[in-house]
Protein backbone atom coordinates (compact mmCIF):
# COMPACT_ATOMS: atom_id res chain seq x y z
CA UNK A 1 0.00 0.00 0.00
CA UNK A 2 1.29 3.37 -0.69
CA UNK A 3 1.76 5.41 2.77
CA UNK A 4 2.64 8.44 0.74
CA UNK A 5 -0.65 8.54 -0.32
CA UNK A 6 -2.90 7.41 2.71
CA UNK A 7 -0.62 9.92 4.55
CA UNK A 8 -1.57 12.92 1.46
CA UNK A 9 -5.48 11.62 2.83
CA UNK A 10 -5.48 12.17 5.95
CA UNK A 11 -3.85 15.61 5.53
CA UNK A 12 -0.70 14.43 7.53
CA UNK A 13 -2.54 13.33 10.56
CA UNK A 14 -0.68 9.76 11.47
CA UNK A 15 -3.38 8.57 13.68
CA UNK A 16 -5.82 9.13 10.80
CA UNK A 17 -3.78 7.48 8.11
CA UNK A 18 -3.44 4.20 10.61
CA UNK A 19 -7.04 4.31 10.71
CA UNK A 20 -7.55 4.77 6.94
CA UNK A 21 -4.90 2.05 6.74
CA UNK A 22 -7.07 -0.25 8.30
CA UNK A 23 -9.72 0.37 7.01
CA UNK A 24 -8.06 -0.27 3.35
CA UNK A 25 -6.74 -3.37 4.60
CA UNK A 26 -9.86 -4.62 5.85
CA UNK A 27 -11.79 -3.53 2.59
CA UNK A 28 -9.01 -5.76 0.77
CA UNK A 29 -9.44 -8.51 3.50
CA UNK A 30 -13.16 -8.90 2.53
CA UNK A 31 -12.23 -9.05 -0.83
CA UNK A 32 -10.01 -12.13 -0.86
CA UNK A 33 -12.40 -13.67 2.05
CA UNK A 34 -14.45 -15.70 -0.32
CA UNK A 35 -11.38 -17.20 -2.23
CA UNK A 36 -10.30 -20.71 -2.05
CA UNK A 37 -7.11 -21.46 0.42
CA UNK A 38 -5.86 -24.37 -0.57
CA UNK A 39 -2.34 -24.18 0.09
CA UNK A 40 -0.55 -23.13 3.09
CA UNK A 41 1.98 -24.07 5.58
CA UNK A 42 2.05 -26.24 9.10
CA UNK A 43 4.16 -24.92 11.82
CA UNK A 44 5.10 -25.88 15.20
CA UNK A 45 6.70 -24.52 18.59
CA UNK A 46 8.39 -26.18 21.18
CA UNK A 47 8.35 -24.55 24.21
CA UNK A 48 10.55 -25.14 27.94
CA UNK A 49 12.29 -27.81 26.42
CA UNK A 50 9.17 -29.72 25.06
CA UNK A 51 7.25 -29.57 27.74
CA UNK A 52 4.81 -27.29 25.76
CA UNK A 53 3.87 -27.45 21.94
CA UNK A 54 1.94 -25.97 19.81
CA UNK A 55 0.79 -26.69 15.77
CA UNK A 56 -0.52 -24.38 13.63
CA UNK A 57 -2.06 -24.83 10.31
CA UNK A 58 -2.31 -21.51 8.21
CA UNK A 59 -3.70 -21.70 4.55
CA UNK A 60 -2.98 -19.56 1.86
CA UNK A 61 -4.02 -19.09 -1.65
CA UNK A 62 -0.46 -20.55 -3.34
CA UNK A 63 2.52 -22.40 -2.46
CA UNK A 64 4.50 -18.69 -4.00
CA UNK A 65 3.28 -16.87 -1.15
CA UNK A 66 3.10 -19.80 1.09
CA UNK A 67 7.61 -19.65 0.94
CA UNK A 68 7.52 -16.13 1.67
CA UNK A 69 9.81 -15.09 4.82
CA UNK A 70 6.71 -12.72 5.65
CA UNK A 71 3.92 -15.57 5.75
CA UNK A 72 6.45 -18.11 7.20
CA UNK A 73 6.69 -15.77 10.33
CA UNK A 74 3.19 -15.02 10.96
CA UNK A 75 2.46 -18.37 11.42
CA UNK A 76 5.14 -18.82 13.55
CA UNK A 77 3.44 -15.89 15.39
CA UNK A 78 0.36 -17.10 15.27
CA UNK A 79 1.90 -20.49 17.01
CA UNK A 80 3.86 -19.11 19.21
CA UNK A 81 0.83 -17.20 20.34
CA UNK A 82 -1.17 -19.99 21.20
CA UNK A 83 2.10 -21.74 22.96
CA UNK A 84 1.72 -18.34 25.56
CA UNK A 85 -2.33 -17.83 24.86
CA UNK A 86 -3.51 -21.26 25.29
CA UNK A 87 -6.78 -20.57 22.85
CA UNK A 88 -9.44 -23.17 23.07
CA UNK A 89 -10.59 -23.41 19.81
CA UNK A 90 -9.93 -20.71 16.03
CA UNK A 91 -13.04 -18.80 16.65
CA UNK A 92 -16.66 -18.99 17.85
CA UNK A 93 -18.44 -20.95 15.65
CA UNK A 94 -16.02 -23.86 16.94
CA UNK A 95 -16.73 -24.11 20.18
CA UNK A 96 -18.37 -26.97 21.93
CA UNK A 97 -21.39 -26.25 23.37
CA UNK A 98 -21.20 -28.00 26.35
CA UNK A 99 -18.20 -25.36 27.54
CA UNK A 100 -20.98 -22.52 26.83
CA UNK A 101 -23.14 -24.22 28.99
CA UNK A 102 -21.08 -25.07 31.95
CA UNK A 103 -19.76 -20.99 31.80
CA UNK A 104 -23.58 -20.26 31.82
CA UNK A 105 -24.06 -22.14 34.76
CA UNK A 106 -21.57 -20.36 36.63
CA UNK A 107 -22.07 -16.96 35.36
CA UNK A 108 -25.80 -17.39 36.63
CA UNK A 109 -24.96 -18.91 40.10
CA UNK A 110 -22.49 -15.87 40.03
CA UNK A 111 -25.34 -13.30 38.88
CA UNK A 112 -27.52 -15.14 41.96
CA UNK A 113 -29.37 -12.44 44.26
CA UNK A 114 -29.37 -9.58 41.34
CA UNK A 115 -32.00 -7.66 40.22
CA UNK A 116 -33.54 -10.18 37.57
CA UNK A 117 -33.31 -7.70 34.69
CA UNK A 118 -29.77 -7.66 35.01
CA UNK A 119 -29.18 -10.91 35.43
CA UNK A 120 -29.59 -11.61 31.90
CA UNK A 121 -27.20 -8.69 31.42
CA UNK A 122 -25.21 -10.09 33.58
CA UNK A 123 -24.89 -13.33 32.21
CA UNK A 124 -24.70 -12.74 28.82
CA UNK A 125 -21.84 -10.37 29.21
CA UNK A 126 -19.94 -12.77 31.06
CA UNK A 127 -20.93 -15.59 28.34
CA UNK A 128 -19.40 -12.78 25.72
CA UNK A 129 -15.92 -12.21 27.92
CA UNK A 130 -15.76 -15.61 27.59
CA UNK A 131 -15.74 -16.47 24.39
CA UNK A 132 -14.00 -13.59 23.22
CA UNK A 133 -10.90 -14.82 25.77
CA UNK A 134 -10.89 -18.36 24.93
CA UNK A 135 -11.41 -17.71 21.05
CA UNK A 136 -7.73 -17.50 19.03
CA UNK A 137 -9.12 -14.79 16.64
CA UNK A 138 -10.51 -12.51 19.47
CA UNK A 139 -7.53 -12.38 21.93
CA UNK A 140 -5.16 -9.92 22.10
CA UNK A 141 -2.10 -10.72 19.72
CA UNK A 142 0.74 -11.56 22.63
CA UNK A 143 3.22 -9.44 20.57
CA UNK A 144 1.21 -6.51 19.78
CA UNK A 145 -1.99 -6.38 22.51
CA UNK A 146 -3.41 -3.57 20.50
CA UNK A 147 -4.53 -5.62 18.13
CA UNK A 148 -6.42 -9.05 18.15
CA UNK A 149 -5.19 -12.00 16.26
CA UNK A 150 -8.07 -11.32 13.68
CA UNK A 151 -6.21 -7.75 13.05
CA UNK A 152 -3.02 -9.35 12.70
CA UNK A 153 -4.38 -11.74 10.13
CA UNK A 154 -7.01 -8.94 8.32
CA UNK A 155 -3.56 -6.30 7.93
CA UNK A 156 -2.08 -9.91 6.46
CA UNK A 157 -4.38 -10.97 3.69
CA UNK A 158 -4.03 -7.15 2.84
CA UNK A 159 -0.48 -6.93 2.17
CA UNK A 160 -0.17 -10.30 0.52
CA UNK A 161 -3.52 -9.89 -1.74
CA UNK A 162 -4.29 -13.46 -0.79
CA UNK A 163 -6.83 -15.04 1.36
CA UNK A 164 -5.91 -16.62 4.14
CA UNK A 165 -7.36 -18.98 7.20
CA UNK A 166 -5.98 -20.18 10.19
CA UNK A 167 -7.39 -23.11 10.16
CA UNK A 168 -6.25 -25.38 13.16
CA UNK A 169 -4.27 -25.80 16.26
CA UNK A 170 -3.08 -28.49 18.15
CA UNK A 171 -1.53 -27.40 21.79
CA UNK A 172 -0.22 -30.05 24.13
CA UNK A 173 1.42 -29.95 27.28
CA UNK A 174 2.75 -32.29 29.75
CA UNK A 175 0.89 -33.02 32.38
CA UNK A 176 -2.52 -32.12 31.52
CA UNK B 1 20.50 -55.71 29.88
CA UNK B 2 23.28 -58.21 30.11
CA UNK B 3 23.67 -59.71 26.48
CA UNK B 4 26.56 -62.03 27.41
CA UNK B 5 24.54 -63.39 30.28
CA UNK B 6 21.42 -64.45 27.88
CA UNK B 7 23.85 -65.79 24.97
CA UNK B 8 25.05 -68.11 27.89
CA UNK B 9 21.58 -69.05 28.69
CA UNK B 10 20.49 -69.59 24.77
CA UNK B 11 23.66 -71.71 24.89
CA UNK B 12 25.62 -69.21 22.24
CA UNK B 13 21.95 -69.45 19.90
CA UNK B 14 21.90 -65.60 18.46
CA UNK B 15 17.81 -66.22 17.34
CA UNK B 16 16.79 -67.59 20.60
CA UNK B 17 19.00 -64.97 22.34
CA UNK B 18 16.81 -62.18 20.92
CA UNK B 19 13.59 -63.86 21.47
CA UNK B 20 14.60 -63.98 25.31
CA UNK B 21 16.07 -60.65 25.10
CA UNK B 22 12.23 -59.56 24.29
CA UNK B 23 10.41 -61.85 26.73
CA UNK B 24 12.55 -60.30 29.13
CA UNK B 25 11.80 -56.67 27.90
CA UNK B 26 7.97 -57.48 28.04
CA UNK B 27 8.38 -58.68 31.86
CA UNK B 28 10.36 -55.83 32.67
CA UNK B 29 7.88 -53.55 30.88
CA UNK B 30 4.89 -55.41 32.38
CA UNK B 31 6.10 -54.41 35.53
CA UNK B 32 6.37 -50.68 34.76
CA UNK B 33 2.72 -50.55 33.04
CA UNK B 34 0.84 -49.87 36.26
CA UNK B 35 3.45 -46.65 37.35
CA UNK B 36 2.47 -43.10 36.99
CA UNK B 37 4.29 -41.31 33.74
CA UNK B 38 3.58 -37.61 34.45
CA UNK B 39 6.52 -36.34 32.71
CA UNK B 40 7.78 -36.71 29.27
CA UNK B 41 8.87 -34.76 25.96
CA UNK B 42 6.34 -33.12 23.18
CA UNK B 43 8.17 -33.14 19.75
CA UNK B 44 6.86 -32.12 16.33
CA UNK B 45 8.13 -33.26 13.19
CA UNK B 46 7.30 -31.35 9.72
CA UNK B 47 7.70 -32.97 6.88
CA UNK B 48 7.77 -31.31 2.61
CA UNK B 49 8.31 -27.80 3.67
CA UNK B 50 5.50 -27.66 6.39
CA UNK B 51 3.14 -29.48 3.86
CA UNK B 52 2.72 -31.88 6.57
CA UNK B 53 3.14 -31.71 10.16
CA UNK B 54 3.23 -33.74 13.39
CA UNK B 55 3.52 -33.57 17.00
CA UNK B 56 3.79 -36.13 19.24
CA UNK B 57 3.29 -36.29 23.23
CA UNK B 58 5.50 -38.99 24.70
CA UNK B 59 4.93 -39.27 28.63
CA UNK B 60 7.86 -40.97 31.25
CA UNK B 61 7.92 -40.93 34.96
CA UNK B 62 11.26 -38.02 35.42
CA UNK B 63 12.36 -35.04 33.65
CA UNK B 64 15.43 -36.87 33.96
CA UNK B 65 14.65 -39.91 31.44
CA UNK B 66 13.07 -37.08 29.25
CA UNK B 67 16.15 -35.26 28.61
CA UNK B 68 18.21 -38.13 27.89
CA UNK B 69 19.01 -38.67 23.92
CA UNK B 70 17.87 -42.39 23.85
CA UNK B 71 14.44 -40.64 25.02
CA UNK B 72 14.61 -37.71 22.55
CA UNK B 73 15.29 -39.87 19.59
CA UNK B 74 12.73 -42.37 20.37
CA UNK B 75 10.00 -38.92 20.84
CA UNK B 76 11.54 -38.30 17.44
CA UNK B 77 10.97 -41.42 15.45
CA UNK B 78 7.13 -41.78 16.46
CA UNK B 79 6.92 -38.42 15.61
CA UNK B 80 8.50 -39.47 11.73
CA UNK B 81 6.48 -42.76 11.82
CA UNK B 82 3.35 -41.05 12.06
CA UNK B 83 4.22 -38.58 9.48
CA UNK B 84 5.08 -41.63 7.24
CA UNK B 85 1.88 -43.95 8.53
CA UNK B 86 -0.77 -41.62 9.16
CA UNK B 87 -2.87 -43.58 11.99
CA UNK B 88 -5.58 -42.73 13.09
CA UNK B 89 -5.32 -43.11 16.60
CA UNK B 90 -2.93 -44.60 19.14
CA UNK B 91 -4.66 -47.95 19.83
CA UNK B 92 -7.84 -49.71 19.53
CA UNK B 93 -9.17 -48.46 22.37
CA UNK B 94 -9.35 -44.78 21.01
CA UNK B 95 -10.89 -45.79 17.56
CA UNK B 96 -14.21 -43.78 17.04
CA UNK B 97 -16.79 -46.77 16.75
CA UNK B 98 -18.35 -44.89 13.81
CA UNK B 99 -15.20 -45.36 11.46
CA UNK B 100 -15.42 -49.21 12.55
CA UNK B 101 -18.90 -49.31 11.18
CA UNK B 102 -18.73 -48.09 8.17
CA UNK B 103 -15.51 -50.28 7.47
CA UNK B 104 -18.01 -53.52 8.80
CA UNK B 105 -20.35 -51.95 6.26
CA UNK B 106 -17.87 -52.22 3.09
CA UNK B 107 -16.53 -55.51 4.48
CA UNK B 108 -19.75 -57.07 4.63
CA UNK B 109 -20.71 -55.69 0.97
CA UNK B 110 -17.50 -57.35 -0.30
CA UNK B 111 -18.52 -60.63 1.41
CA UNK B 112 -21.55 -61.03 -0.31
CA UNK B 113 -22.40 -64.12 -2.05
CA UNK B 114 -19.80 -66.08 0.04
CA UNK B 115 -21.15 -68.84 1.95
CA UNK B 116 -23.48 -67.52 5.34
CA UNK B 117 -20.71 -69.18 7.95
CA UNK B 118 -17.19 -67.56 6.00
CA UNK B 119 -19.71 -64.19 6.00
CA UNK B 120 -18.72 -63.23 9.50
CA UNK B 121 -15.06 -64.53 9.54
CA UNK B 122 -14.34 -62.51 6.46
CA UNK B 123 -15.95 -59.55 7.65
CA UNK B 124 -14.11 -59.41 11.40
CA UNK B 125 -10.70 -60.50 9.38
CA UNK B 126 -11.40 -57.40 7.36
CA UNK B 127 -11.90 -55.53 10.37
CA UNK B 128 -8.93 -56.82 12.25
CA UNK B 129 -7.05 -55.27 9.41
CA UNK B 130 -8.14 -52.34 9.39
CA UNK B 131 -7.87 -51.56 13.19
CA UNK B 132 -4.47 -53.13 13.17
CA UNK B 133 -3.23 -50.87 10.04
CA UNK B 134 -5.06 -48.14 11.91
CA UNK B 135 -3.49 -48.22 14.97
CA UNK B 136 -0.27 -46.48 15.96
CA UNK B 137 0.71 -49.05 18.19
CA UNK B 138 -0.20 -52.26 15.79
CA UNK B 139 1.80 -50.67 12.60
CA UNK B 140 5.00 -52.11 11.66
CA UNK B 141 7.20 -49.28 12.62
CA UNK B 142 8.87 -47.49 9.42
CA UNK B 143 12.61 -47.10 9.98
CA UNK B 144 12.32 -51.33 11.18
CA UNK B 145 9.23 -53.00 9.81
CA UNK B 146 9.89 -56.27 11.62
CA UNK B 147 9.15 -54.68 14.85
CA UNK B 148 5.83 -52.74 15.72
CA UNK B 149 5.87 -49.57 17.21
CA UNK B 150 4.38 -51.76 20.51
CA UNK B 151 7.51 -53.47 20.35
CA UNK B 152 9.82 -50.70 20.10
CA UNK B 153 8.03 -49.34 22.91
CA UNK B 154 8.09 -51.90 24.75
CA UNK B 155 12.22 -52.20 24.13
CA UNK B 156 12.40 -48.90 25.29
CA UNK B 157 10.58 -48.94 28.61
CA UNK B 158 12.81 -52.10 29.65
CA UNK B 159 15.73 -50.22 28.27
CA UNK B 160 15.04 -46.44 30.20
CA UNK B 161 13.49 -48.94 33.16
CA UNK B 162 10.43 -46.36 33.55
CA UNK B 163 6.85 -46.90 32.22
CA UNK B 164 6.17 -44.65 28.98
CA UNK B 165 2.67 -43.97 27.39
CA UNK B 166 2.43 -42.50 23.73
CA UNK B 167 -0.19 -40.12 24.84
CA UNK B 168 -1.36 -38.69 21.85
CA UNK B 169 -0.67 -37.45 18.38
CA UNK B 170 -1.87 -34.93 16.07
CA UNK B 171 -1.39 -34.84 11.97
CA UNK B 172 -1.75 -32.29 9.90
CA UNK B 173 -1.53 -32.33 6.07
CA UNK B 174 -2.40 -29.17 3.80
CA UNK B 175 -5.49 -29.67 1.66
CA UNK B 176 -6.35 -32.32 4.19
Amino acid sequence: MDCKKVLVEAEGDLDKAVELLRKKGMATAAKKAGRDASDGLIESYIHLGGKVGVMVEVSCESDFVAKTDGFKQFVRDIAMHVAACSPVCVSREEIDPALIAAERKVAEGQAEGKPANAVSQIVEGKINKYLSESCLLEQAFVKDPDQSVQDLLTAMIAKMGENMVIKRFARFQIGS
